[in-house]
């Protein structure tokens, strides 16, 4: 490293290290992209008034034990716009990605809640595709929705349907967290459909691709990984809203550790990268819903990567890089031409309500 | 009764035995309203498409048991205009919402999820505010904000700020919902004073009073009463959406028993009297979120009017009214003047995003 780049690598620790300020005065729509401003709102206002150890965790889901059971309960709202597109709708959306955030804390998804906002004038049509499709869902992740709510506001003040999903599952094993220097990082198939799909699906860009939502549940996949490494397997978290770029950050920095990926190992569809370079974005920063950054010990790589090739949803996984001691905290990307850069928290919302 | 009469009670006895069939073609407030169009909405969609036991149930809180611990899962989003009113806003509402939801079931609240949905645009000290009273009053409520999430939508696709909280319990004792002729029905305060406080405080009337929200978390109340008369509690609802009327057409019509009310027992404020009766709206229809009713055992009647006084937010509870065999499914109310009407399920919506 020259000195320059250690002088970077050290503000950027420094402004790591120092408490979040909220800079401003109204909610943007960065605050919703889950990257640096959300973080900032997180910490600055949410853990703040709510302060308590399993909020301040952050995980995926919260853990906790009732008379001897070991629960995780998770929770996501979701405004996704269109409603509806390529491979899937808001409503599988919202049923795979509770699904989602309980698989990768080790838990066994059981029950759902389903909670609707319904602006005047939503066509019943719609909303009767929509509870069809999270039908759907439930039954393909073995859940039930067991509780509901429906709440109607006037034309205008919303946008047709948003639907929250909350989620109970039973922990089988919680992947401890915690990382070692030499575990590998893998990600279970190719990153960036869902969002890219619903750039697409918007209808604003002259693009046309042969693209999908990857929206699924990852429930079984990641069980068969955990049962092919038993005790082995670090962290797991699905890369939604950020993309892997914003878990591998959010890995590094809780570890404190550094995360090396190689650009080569990274499965992006060619319509994927096709669409991302007229758009101007890094897929690393799309969002996924159907995958996952599962992070394992060295020696369990190979196991947890055939586990993932065995299953439909992870023909396509790929080992794609390495937890190393240093630069503590930080995402560094081994480009396809030998050069190494910085991967940062996404700053603003290039990509605004895709879940 | 007289022949006409037993007419009309055939004919509301067959309207509600028919299958519920969705006349509309697209979402109106109605269907926000908690009333009939809810009813029919949630039994023509969310039930027809989600169908399983528990959800089916329709309760408070869907119960169940993971590895032998018995919980209670239960979700509410919060639409309430205006999102600051006397006595709360919309941070404590979604608070004491979801708790007393748990409470209802015989549950012990214990973690709550806060997922949030803001406008951009939203200003950050109004959220400061907003989670300060979701402090507060999980606070005094003794459960903890575990997990959450916050989604930002653009300008005019939402109000400001709309919340869904969902809550995990640990049921203590379940009211076993087998309603007898017999038994006596109780409301724990006076009704109607939350939903008035919310018209007024929309400012759209001129009319002046001294009206704060009942929002309060019933947990505390709610478990004296099931220590004072153990075994008699059959069955306990909070009067949120669509007030005490619409909890007492459920009961009824739940239990295949009439419910008969005196109105001159039914506690209300004489402010609440007074803007209902400028406003042409009958405070039996009008939303609680701090008030439960409660039907218990003949012999425990007593029992449990005391336990619920000796609490601050008991103080005014009254016993309202009885079980009786029939007509069955129905509510009759003895008026004031000596006459007997039968108050059905709300038709429309007269007081929109209330909670």
């Amino acid at each position: 490293m020259t000195i320059r780049e250690e002088q970077v690598l050290e503000r950027i620790d420094r402004a790591r290290r120092s408490r979040p300020r909220l800079r401003e005065d109204t909610i943007t729509l960065a605050h919703g992209s889950g990257g640096k401003a959300t973080h900032t709102l997180i910490e600055a206002v949410f853990k703040e008034a709510f302060d308590n150890p399993l909020l301040n965790r952050l995980d995926d889901s919260a853990g906790f034990t009732v008379n001897g059971a070991d629960l995780a309960f998770t929770t996501d709202s979701y405004v996704v716009s269109p409603l509806f597109f390529p491979g899937g709708d808001i409503g599988d959306l919202a049923v795979n990605g509770t699904v989602n955030d309980l698989a990768v804390s080790g838990a066994r998804p059981l029950h759902l809640s389903a909670a609707f906002i319904l602006e005047e004038g939503f066509p019943i049509a719609d909303l009767r595709r929509i509870t069809e499709s999270m039908r759907l869902a439930a039954g393909a992740a073995g859940v039930d929705i067991v509780t509901g709510d429906t709440k109607v506001v006037q034309r205008g003040k919303a946008d047709g349907c948003y639907i929250n999903t909350a989620g109970v599952g039973v922990v089988r094993s919680r992947p401890p967290g915690d990382l070692r220097p030499g575990d590998a990082v893998l990600v279970t198939g190719p990153i960036g459909e869902h969002g890219v799909t619903i750039m697409l699906a918007r209808g604003e860009l002259d693009i046309e691709a042969d693209l999908r939502s990857d929206t699924a549940p990852l429930n079984c996949l990641l069980a068969d990984v955990a049962g092919a490494c038993p005790g082995a397997v670090r962290r797991m978290r699905d890369a939604t809203r950020g993309g892997v770029a914003t878990v591998l950050n959010e890995l590094a920095s809780d570890a404190g550790l550094a995360v090396v990926v190689d650009e080569d190992a990274i499965p992006v569809r060619p319509a994927v990268r096709g669409a991302c370079e007229l758009l101007g974005i890094d897929p690393m920063y799309v969002a996924c819903e159907g995958r996952a950054v599962i992070v394992v010990a060295a020696e369990a790589a190979d196991a947890a990567l055939s586990a993932l090739r065995g299953h439909p949803l992870g023909e396509d996984a790929a080992v794609i890089g390495q937890v190393k001691d240093d630069p503590s905290g930080l995402v560094l990307l081994k480009t396809a031409f030998g050069g190494t850069r910085i991967v940062d928290l996404l700053v603003g919302d290039p990509l605004p309500r895709i879940c």
